[in-house]
């Protein structure tokens, strides 16, 4: 399992993927599943990846090799993409070139073509956009009514997310309630797992301002863990007891 | 969808389930989900179900009825089982004999055979006891480890229960975490939904202490969503932002 979050805000974009990937309980690794393109000053982007470990890299292979493009014969890739919509599209085509190739095989054997991707940042002149791609290779693109996208295993982290992300949270308190978002699920879903992989692009510097990775024993993480906590605990305690008993 | 809980601690037991059932996102009423079985001073059950309603209701219809017992010739119902374990069974067999009338039926018309109980409650004599029951009339009993159950959609609603819970919560503050769990679920999920119906049996009372219908208008309720929000919020805040830029 997986998961990552992708949050909006106005001051630019947070992106957060755990790392681990299991075949059954039994055979669990470390991957990197945030993926980060950049040509600083013009472009950064970033793509995470949930689903079928081989088909996600697969996408991400072709993408790099580049698809032909049909008509001008260029390589299309997401570094020579003209606009992050385009780039979105082009991951988009690269899911349905792959389905085509290995999709036949994989259903013989059972396996379904399972995968999505959160794709986002900002081309130079271009706003900051986020992406939800989907097996089929269509997407969604995140709005200001509900600044975040995830993808995985998503829901354990979403109540934190739906109560405080706006589009006007500041960009590093948005970054905080992610990790808050991935606490809860580590909490709950074992196959979700340190390391994380994050990335923040600040609006219009078209440039990762920070690309880091939490190791399991990082002190602030820990910290916000172990606060998180306590504050729940304060809050239920502050909650009265139900008065129903006796009404 | 449905969310139900219950909750088991050393003081008794809690059982809190919604009312919403849907037939498509388009056609959605109100059932109640939770039901009580009591001869007060004697005995005192619940069963709280999830899944396809026909299924649930006619399982308790069977129960309600009695399965005859093929050796003794004896009606076997919840209300004349010996043990809370032998009840659990006889809901186990209700499922099956469920199964076995319809089930072809239901797969001809690609209806797949899927329900789930919580059964908890305390024969005089015994201890309190909660259990969850499956498709398959099989079922895991409530530990100390974990002093809670949960069926239905449940992810939303766990966290808060793993953090909060333990066996040695206060009756009515399990009650009341409870009820955090199902305004978290219901934030995040429209197919769960008000009014919630709720039980609380003491520990050797073998009586229903509250039995209870909470309305979306409920003024406890309401103070309770509002306060866990506004906790919510000022954690969030207490909270140190991300050191990690220049580090």
């Amino acid at each position: 399992m997986t998961y990552c979050c992708g949050i909006l805000v106005r001051d630019g974009l947070v992106m957060i993927a755990d790392t681990r990937t299991n075949a059954g309980l039994d055979n669990i690794s470390t991957f990197r599943k945030l993926h980060v393109f950049s040509n600083p000053g013009e472009r950064i982007m970033a793509v995470a990846s949930a689903g079928n470990l081989s088909l996600t890299q697969s996408v991400l292979s072709i993408l790099n090799e580049g698809l032909e493009n049909p008509e001008t014969g260029e390589r299309e890739t997401l570094m020579n993409a003209p606009t992050m919509f385009q780039a979105a599209q082009r991951i988009g085509r690269a899911i349905r070139s792959l389905a085509h190739t290995e999709g036949q095989a994989l259903e013989a054997a059972d396996v379904k073509f399972e995968l999505s991707f959160l794709f986002g940042g900002q081309i130079k002149g271009e706003r900051t956009r986020l992406f939800m791609m989907y097996s089929a290779g269509n997407f969604i693109e995140c709005t200001r009514d509900t600044p975040y996208l995830q993808i995985g295993e998503h829901k354990y982290g979403k109540p934190v997310l739906d109560r405080a992300v706006t589009h006007d949270t500041d960009l590093y308190d948005a970054l905080k309630m992610g990790l808050i978002s991935f606490d809860s699920t580590m909490r709950s879903n074992l196959s979700v797992g340190m390391p994380l992989d994050l990335l923040v692009a600040r609006r219009d510097a078209c440039v990762a301002e920070l690309a880091y990775r939490i190791e399991p024993e990082e002190p602030y993480f820990q910290d916000l863990r172990r606060r998180w906590s306590a504050a729940l605990r304060a809050a239920h305690l502050d909650i009265p007891r139900p008065p129903y008993l006796g009404m």
